[in-house]
């Protein structure tokens, strides 16, 4: 399968594409990869997918949410979110529809928060939960075979340094065990699933 | 207890307010009510509370999605949801926070296509998911005993003419049932509650 890995650099994305080395593997990303694009821009999404040209699977393991204090949010601070993590992950969906092959798989990266909530997470929360109502919904319209699925992560070992001061008395996994739900939704035949990896 | 009812000439709204009609409700709305607002706009809802004052609960029962197949839906038209029911909810508890009194309420209203997803429904879905997101969270996080709820409701007996069509096979309920989940959330202890009326 040609797999397209959005954030494979990443801690995620690269333990992604560690699990699923037997297929041709195509990195795109912000500041890293084979193919460079904004996900937070529509026009660069079609860009994105214009070069890569057919293809049979994506994983988008990136997307930004911001943290903050509640007393502190604003519509603005919101909008990070809304813009990259949540619909930069839709309009992969709505542009790559064009150009996955019979059969392919889209599989998207929510997170624990969405139902388990921190202090400072509410806009990831949010962010979150929508991915997963709108994996659910999308699933039942996409064509041709096509499928649809999230993984649902909770805080990563591999984070633990950077963000474990949030995420108090939440057990981490690791990296590689995130990554077998990744395979799951590309190599498995599910639809509509969110993948739980929360222990 | 004072409270505000946002879309309190609605389907919704107005069984809430038949529901708590023993306390001093101010309706406010886009095109009805004490109060014009538009919730699309973080201006207009800050000048909404500015001039309504302190109050004691928030229903919010408005807010757009749109509707459309998958396959015809763009970014542009999943910005109706993000900045109508879903934005505009959160912009009215992050402003409103700042109104509200000591032990105050806040309750929004989701649906059960969150979970429960029809075909049009991509963006509806997406946007409900949020909102329970968006409350399990922000609850933890508020102060002086404000408590934030949402309700979800699936179908109503009463849109079934409008929308029955998209819904097969989903049991409509009557909105008067609805209206009992706002008044737990209203005058009950609960917080970061999403109260399903899916039956």
């Amino acid at each position: 399968m040609k797999i397209i890995v959005i954030g494979g650099k990443g801690t995620i994305g690269s333990a992604a594409i560690k699990e699923l080395s037997k297929h041709d593997i195509i990195i795109a990303g912000h500041t890293h990869g084979d193919v460079k694009f904004d996900m937070t821009s529509p026009d660069s999404i079609k860009s994105m997918f214009e070069e890569i040209g057919k293809f049979d699977a994506v994983i988008v393991a990136a997307g930004d949410a911001h943290f903050e204090p509640f007393a502190q949010m604003t519509p603005e601070k919101y909008k990070v979110g809304l813009n990259s993590k949540l619909m930069g992950q839709v309009n992969i969906v709505l542009f790559g529809s064009k150009f996955i092959q019979d059969n392919g798989s889209f599989t998207l990266t929510s997170g624990s928060l969405a139902h388990d909530p921190v202090r400072g997470g509410s806009s990831a929360s949010m962010v979150n939960a929508a991915i997963d109502g709108f994996v659910r919904a999308a699933a039942i319209e996409l064509k041709r075979g096509i499928r649809l699925n999230a993984v649902s992560p909770t805080i990563l070992e591999e984070s633990m340094v950077k963000y474990g001061a949030y995420f108090s008395g939440h057990i981490p996994v690791p990296a590689s065990k995130v990554a077998k739900a990744y395979s799951k939704s590309v190599e498995g035949g599910q639809t509509g699933q969110i993948y739980r990896v929360w222990e």
